[in-house]
């Protein structure tokens, strides 16, 4: 099954269905259901039951489901069973802070070097990530085989670090910058777009004035 | 209208609209279309149609509108054309790097004052914020009549910050941190979820493997 077949917002609820199993797992259980899924997370039962055959979780349910696997069967679909190498560009207060976050342990995601121009950052780590030059990025990242960038820059360079990601053979970007980027038709990009959340929120808040 | 009627992904869009029309303004231009618009978005001309008129824009499909026009009538639906007062809490690195974005000219929203309980922070500034201790959060909410919470803080202390927002009159949370949170039903969270946007990302990654 292609990514085109499932809609965004479905693969956006699978983050929080593995939080909410975490935390069932943690608390002693060993089975659940999408019932239970449904009375924590407030999402219709349907809903999740349609999601999580996606994922080609079978259903028995009477019993539910053993929690680890559905884990599996989640993790497996959005790929955060393997290894993947990623590497950051621009260490200011959104870059350091996003090194921070451990993404590795739940998604397979392992930032193993970060990238700036300034002298003062080259050198230093950050949660056990070295920061080099940016000069360094594409033999770097060609050698270790790199497959995702996280774009932290100011939105004036996004573009220029962009292109060195490309042609150093970065496969999908994460871009927190507010710039649109132009990639060729086989790089992902998926932005953050801290505006788009605040539509949502004044629009609701107007909808309760 | 009530946000019920209107989808998520919908009103997700609209920023991308208004940046997209400052640029074209920015060029010179006065007048622009769906058509143009369709064309630097990569969205369909139809649904930036059916979009704008969710807006109350009306149309005149030879001449196309006046930039101007759009422009308001976008930050009328969102609630973007008023002032909002939004207090910040946790000042780390997520906290700094909210509070170096300058939120207040596109989106109305002015974060007029950040909190933290590291007496380091306290009475520092940060994009000529200040810093107060969480003590005064209470008493500054109430006084100011701030509408909007961001929430920078760690995991750990985030429903607790929350409460103290709930009963200062918060009426939004912009939740940063990971902890699901429990608010009366008048209030809004609108969560910023990193792990969604990666899982996007990776499932569009498989599909392309």
């Amino acid at each position: 099954m292609k990514t085109g077949d499932v809609s965004e917002l479905t693969l956006r609820r699978y983050p929080r269905y593995l939080h909410c199993l975490r935390k069932l797992k943690q608390s002693g259980l060993e089975y659940t259901s999408a019932n239970e899924l449904s009375r924590q997370l407030a999402v219709h039962e349907t809903q999740i039951r349609k999601d999580l055959a996606i994922t080609g979780l079978q259903g028995t349910p009477k019993i539910g489901h053993r929690i680890t696997d559905m884990e599996r069967a989640i993790l497996t679909y959005l790929g955060w069973n393997k290894l993947r190498i990623s590497f950051l560009v621009g260490v200011g207060n959104l870059g350091s802070a996003i090194l921070g976050y451990d993404f590795y342990k739940e998604t397979g995601i392992q930032i193993v070097a970060a990238f700036d121009t300034s002298e003062h950052k080259i050198g230093l780590a950050i949660n056990d990530i070295s920061i080099f030059g940016l000069d360094s990025f594409s033999k770097m990242a060609k050698r270790m085989k790199a497959q995702i960038g996280i774009l932290t820059t100011p939105s004036e360079v996004a573009q220029k670090v962009t292109n060195l990601m490309v042609e150093s053979g970065i496969k999908a970007i994460w871009n927190f910058t507010q710039h649109p980027l132009s990639v060729p038709s086989d790089v992902i990009v998926e932005d953050v777009n801290l505006y788009a959340g605040l539509a949502v929120l004044t629009r609701k808040l107007i909808a309760k004035e």
